[in-house]
């Protein structure tokens, strides 16, 4: 995590402000010969967008990505790849920001949002691009999803999925979890009973002019034993790393995670036996990951995102001439920016994994060591 | 963070097993000039050290640090710098393993302990090091600690400080929060009316060879304005990770953490009054970071860790051989090893923080722009 | 140098293939509040672009450079900086493709060029694009030369310039060696005695349909003492990467470099007095760099590039289907690729030295330590 | 490269001053179940050591090697891999200093040797640990030779093997080339007619309290196609800045390197047939490296050093107080520091090598595609 980029042989690197012409990112270090089309990745993205309900913010953007770099077709790819891959040089993908609406930003141009990060970019570098959160935007996060997108492609066989598992005080019903009932609701909510609930606390919230913290969870399933390295290369600690580098995210836990301090050791140890494939585990407080290196089963993380800043209520705050001040946020904003995380999450999940995988590939080979094997 | 190393500008890179002959690291990057003894190190080791009370690891290591380079002193260093001063090479510092004690390895060598990482390094890996842990030994955080204590030195002006504030299901009453608190009693506690629970909850967890999680807590007073770096050099990104990749870390939150999915707007965002040296916050749910960036208030995180997973309760496993097996962990073990992780936590949070200085100071010259000013 | 991307506090990605719609760079870690404008970085790819002579490819490119990111205008900048400025996010560059000339190449989409990197790219990755070179071609040097021009606005106290000092068996005399005179010609020739030589050697290479190597000198003036770290973060050593991966580079050496190897202690040590601002050495056999750190004098290095592999002569080489083939390149080449690479040697010095900058005051807080001070 | 850590994948750190009571290194992301002992390191070590003869350095080190970390043994893998092997976690490696002469270093405390890096350190760091040569002494090249060992074994199918091929104005003669020569004279001389020269020349050298240059060659035999990365990852340009790195080092060149500077494009292009197993090349003037990716041919580099800058000769110079003063240089010198460079240039060509075999097979999974496969 460098600044502006992440991963090590897996690497990202977004560039973009919310108002500038236009916001992508290079991927490089991407295997060769993947089936890769700017479809693939706009699919991802389509879930993503903005405009699609009344809890996220109706800005209207195609977010249409172009690859302008990094993958071929010609004859040969067809026959032995299916049409256009990647050739393992560096894929710069571009979304253009054509919805830039024309709006008076005098207010927040000088003004600090409280819980906003602009003061700390104005103490920092000293000037900013304030138009619609500038780097801050959550438009930055286009970029992760559609790097995501091609980080799936390289962990093919795992699959990478989250929910929306709080909004609010309002938790799911885990007894009632469904992965199917995500894609049946605008909140990615596994539990439909929910639904209802967080329709109304969200109306309530939007009237209101107010905003909402949530949860998400997600999970990686197919991740093969061996991923991640100790001590500081851990998978835990680079998934915790990704996800907190999303906007608004307050924390992290892996499996069990904050549960398991109130946990005994006989809890906690999840038991194994042996299947068919390798040991077999009973339960799963460990998140799919022992001493920063997968297991095998599930990974498992959750993630805190706070309420957007950006309310209608008057705040206290100051301003770049160190006048106290009292500001309100107008214009379009989320309610709650943890519905519109869920993609994002996912996306820093696979990323992260994609890199794992490389790098213990390269480490190691890639052989799965099984007992008895 | 990369397998073993961690920080770009200040960084460590740490190496050594639990029966290995010695552990330590190599510190890159230093600031020249600064004072820095074997005296100044040892000191902190001291109090993480293993075997000050019945609630930690009974092994004897007199954990005596070494500095084998990077500092120099002659006359003309100790007229300028007032003795021994780092010369901004690297700084290796050494640990000797001296109480290896002979035992019987024979049952953990081939069998895997639930909740231990033993299974996921020989899949990563075909070999490991078994003898205490190895790699995955709680020793390898003496190396962390030790290089805490130099950060601590390149950070001069920041105090670092870390206290457990949940051992099982007793969590301390905020209310009686007193730091001093914490020097007074094994257990980094600052609710005196707490130790007695948690003295007599760990009596009963040792008693019945059994463990238990725990929760610590570190904030980082005097970190100016401006350090830290968007999107994925985050200061808190920065702190998920290196806070996670300590041993049995299960979860980590900056300010409100989870508790911020509940908030609402008004209640998350911290509002600003201008004081005498720059803007000051009526309340600290951001934990001191916004956007990634230090805003001047005090840098607060909370990290969650599981019971450690040698218990003398016997447990279904597997063993090298593919056999299922029932096992339990004999020998010296912390009841609750979130206690020796205190320490640690300070440790990394300074070094995340003195990394985080020196990037901040070569990208923008180190000044902090104050509003009015 | 990972993959596409070089510098570490001050980074470049590149990405872009020839015959892909675009190619562009990524630089990150910009200090915030330099002056930006296109025009600034538009002056410096002007001087690299094809098509200013018989000498360089025929290829007809505006190379119009975008700024997409990382700057930001308005009336507070303008008053404060003078207009449009670095914000410290990343500054993405993009110049589009317009002349992907339709050609065909069937011949050389499977056959391997002698001399290419047709052949290395094929065998490591399986799929290239052979168009134009792909990611092979020497357009991808534009972008090195619009991040160089960013480098220089971070070190602005420093002159990055450079000459052609060899084409061929033709040498320059350095005792007619004048720096104007690089604007006067189109070699960037130092020596105006040199330049009628050097157009009829190209031009006898020119009908010949062959090419020739070349020799490039640069030297950086106005680099204080310090810059550089040991022993693998050596200013000479990045400088030597740096330079190597320029196409068809194939050496790279510092101040005296391969010539010292025939030099006496005493022909080498360059010896030094005391001047008003600190030593002045009698001689720069070192280039400037001593132990891998600058010590104030002008920084110089000579890269040699071979000649470009696009020949008209036959050659015998295979192709994809393991066939012996022979094989001429048709199309628009440059007889001596040596003379577009003096801009882009300018522009990885540049970059190299910038980020050794900002490393530098990040480490120490960019004091220069001078005796007597 | 960073500071004093270079490589990726396969990432060495090294540490220590001449004077202090140690130096190592960290090898940090190599293989596990590599056969590793002590006695393969110390091998490799004996070659390096100074002491052997009357053209090197008299100081007496045995340079004895301890592994502190990162290896293991037991009855498994002794059945397994026949003794003891690398885990996968970080081999740490020490050597003691044990002949840390007193001698008075008053002089050269507050003096700087021209040509020597004394000033560029004091005014970078203002202090520095002069005691023969500190940091900047030729013993921390131990270390790199001590990974080098490792390196060898991580790439056990590529043999790296290097000459001296220049002493002074004195170069071999190429037709007769003889590596079996390199073991039978203390030059690592392949040319057995150009030995007494040598001799003689040294002779006058030493007696004049003068040093020389030298030139070193270097090959890998055995590197497969495919290693290496564009644009910036360069296997050429990653070499480059690993020879570079070596203490006085002032130029590196790849394949017919400066020379093919006055190549024609036809001399140039090594062309191919097809072999076996695979393209054969011609002639190897790139040096195995095209595109920066190898090519299956030797790699090919050759190292320029300068002469050591502590000579008898009095010289004029400034110390700290910022005095003019007259500098000669007493005590054991070589006169020629490019011998025992030798086996330097062979460590650093190995970890390179080592570094972009795990890459490649990260980001490729290591296939090699060959032509009509």
């Amino acid at each position: 995590m460098s600044h502006n980029t992440f991963g090590h042989m897996f690497r990202v690197t977004t560039w973009g402000e919310s108002h500038g012409p236009a916001l992508g990112c290079v991927v490089d270090g991407c295997p060769p010969g993947i089936a890769l089309t700017e479809a693939d990745i706009q699919a991802w993205l389509d879930l993503r967008r903005p405009g699609q309900g009344k809890f996220v913010t109706q800005r209207q953007e195609p977010d249409a990505v172009r690859i302008l770099s990094g993958v071929f077709e010609d004859e040969r790819t067809r026959e032995l790849f299916g049409g256009q891959v990647t050739t393992g040089t560096p894929i710069s993908l571009m979304i253009e920001n054509v919805d830039q609406r024309s709006r008076d930003y005098s207010e927040i141009a000088t003004a600090f949002r409280p819980g906003h990060a602009d003061y700390a970019y104005f103490a920092k570098y000293g000037v900013r691009d304030y138009r619609g959160g500038g780097r801050q935007s959550a438009r930055e996060t286009a970029a992760r999803v559609a790097a995501g997108a091609v980080a799936r492609k390289v962990i093919a066989g795992v699959t990478v999925r989250a929910a929306l598992v709080q909004i609010g005080p309002h938790a799911v019903d885990r007894s009632r979890w469904d992965w199917d009932e995500t894609h049946n609701n605008p909140f990615w909510c596994p539990d439909a009973a929910m639904v209802s609930v967080w329709e109304e606390h969200l109306e309530t919230i939007r009237k209101a002019g107010s905003s909402t913290g949530a949860i998400v969870e997600v999970e990686a399933v197919g991740v093969p034993a061996g991923w991640g390295a100790p001590v500081y290369g851990k998978l835990d600690a680079e998934l915790a790393a990704a996800l907190m580098s999303i906007n608004a995210a307050k924390g992290v836990e892996i499996g069990a995670g904050f549960a398991s301090a109130a946990f005994t050791g006989e809890e906690n140890a999840d038991e194994m036996r042996m299947g068919n494939d390798g040991p077999v585990f009973l339960a799963n407080n460990a998140g799919g990951v022992l001493g920063g290196i997968s297991t095998g089963q599930a990974v498992v993380a959750r993630v805190a995102f706070k309420p957007t800043s950006s309310i209608l209520t008057p705040r206290r705050s100051v301003n770049e001439a160190g006048e106290e001040v009292e500001l309100r946020t107008k214009g379009r904003h989320d309610p709650c920016v943890g519905i519109r995380a869920v993609p994002v999450v996912e996306a820093m999940t696979a990323c992260v994994l994609a890199d794992a995988f490389l790098r213990h590939r390269g480490q190691t080979g890639g052989v799965v060591h099984q007992p008895g094997g």
